[in-house]
């Protein structure tokens, strides 16, 4: 029998909550602990009521392979760095599109040293839909490929508002105006004192926003408003050779937490299977996601 | 500059004559002719019109890096033995999902041996909707697929009964019931004094028709009725970690040919970038089957 893979979460927001069901759920894969820092004594308790165990720092764990970054993003890249440097496996859902090239080159120079491999941008935009938009472009290479997103919860819309001043909570909508246009609804909660005008000056020139139609709605209790539903519409249209009018569409409705921390587990898992360095998704065969041995899936699924 | 990759196309039916297209769209692909037993001078004064050459035998080509085995699915076995005998890598869309795992275990011993490249089963279905069926997997492991075809043309199907004795020619229509279960309706142009019967028990007791509901309908001419457009339309439900009611959706309508001889041109440019060995496309990192630098391609689409 193979060994299973150790893994440790590091982070226990939604993401991280949800990496522990899928880490659970997972045959191969071996959850030794939840890294948490500050360290919550209520989460704590909950872990330990699961025979998890949660600790402040991940040298108080032994022997992990793999560790899942389920942490803001842009705490990423020093995270990053620093797990690989150990020789441990990173695998972050690192979501700024126009940066994650440059995260790819810098990791991939470390994991190189350290003989340990990075998954970056493993969540599902950037993740599976850049797979399929990659898909699109070679079974379709002539055309227009539009990725709308939502209506639902952006994850890192709605971390990048919780993390300014005077924000006291927040949610942030993404609403799908077709042909990849979205607009913006950010529900915020507002700290005692603070300044309304100030925080939409504030979102609305973050570069989360700044491309985007945003509208800021003041709310007395965000809570009520949580869905972690999401979605995604993803339409290509365009010519394979001389042929025209070939139409590909993706779309899904997905907790998007939980299907965050699935795909992170896939990479957790595909990540032992390369070479040191840094990837992203589209670099790595399909099958070295997969849990099982290579006939059977060509059997079962081809 | 890159030299460009080598190609030649076996076969020139339908999807021959869209791989000549997509190949001559394709700026790292050179076409060294087409590859046609028996002769037909007249397809051949055709292509000669736009300098392109039409050969009797692969051995009339010098240089050939890669092969498009555009022929009947039960002719690829050993043609693609021969072809990667020769040190040549070749490219089919070997459609029997029941039997490509044993082909591919036999190519992948004789590709070695003579340091070339199968890529199997390289259609979309078998082919890139296997690609879509095993990211819904890893994405939401728990849950079931359903992969409805049609209604369209299936190649496959209709090479299977035209290849029967007393078929003049043949369409193979497949309609879609719904989760996975599939209607054939094969309309059959019978050749003299043939017996309606026995092309109906011959066509109900092949292996390509022997599990479905399957009509057969004789007309005067078939070639009326013929439109080669087709689509697929794959849905997953299920769970992520411990998060049901996940919904991940896939429905193209394409022409069919064009499109499988896009990816077959698809997987040449992935065959040159492989070890030796037999490949199904599961097995090939998704950027490989693109054209284009690697960083710019993660920059542009990622």
């Amino acid at each position: 029998m193979n060994e299973k893979i150790k893994v440790a979460v590091i982070g226990y927001g939604n993401v991280g909550r949800m990496a522990v069901e899928a880490l659970q759920s997972a045959t191969d894969m071996e959850l030794l602990g939840v890294v948490q820092q500050p360290y919550c004594s209520d989460s704590a308790r909950l872990l330990a009521a699961r025979d998890i165990k949660m600790v402040q720092s991940l040298d108080q764990l032994s022997g992990v392979q793999v560790a899942l970054l389920c942490i803001p993003t842009r705490a990423v890249p020093s995270m990053a760095r620093e797990i690989l440097s150990l020789g441990i496996n990173s695998i972050d859902c690192y979501d700024i599109h126009g940066q994650l090239a440059d995260l790819r080159l810098e990791l991939d120079e470390i994991a190189m040293v350290n003989h340990s491999v990075a998954v970056i941008s493993a969540g599902w935009d950037p993740g599976t839909d850049s797979m399929l938009r990659c898909m699109y472009e070679f079974m379709v290479p002539q055309g227009l490929t539009y990725t709308n997103f939502g209506p639902g919860m952006s994850m890192g819309h709605t971390a990048a508002v919780r993390a300014l001043d005077g924000v006291e909570d927040a949610l942030s909508m993404t609403i799908p105006l077709g042909t990849g246009i979205h607009r913006r609804i950010v529900y915020v909660q507002l700290q005692n004192g603070a300044n309304l005008a100030e925080v939409k000056k504030a979102i609305k020139t973050d570069p989360y926003f700044i491309k985007d139609e945003t509208h800021v709605i003041p709310v007395a209790d965000v809570k009520q408003l949580i869905d972690m539903g999401h979605g995604v519409d993803m339409v290509r249209k365009g010519g394979s050779g001389s042929t025209h009018n070939q139409i590909l569409r993706f779309s899904m409705q997905v907790n998007n937490p939980a299907l965050t921390a699935q795909i992170m587990v896939a990479a957790a898992r595909a990540s032992i299977k390369q070479k040191p360095g840094a990837y992203t998704l589209i670099e790595i065969p399909i099958i070295d996601f997969m849990y099982g041995q290579r006939d059977d899936i060509i059997r079962k699924l081809l």
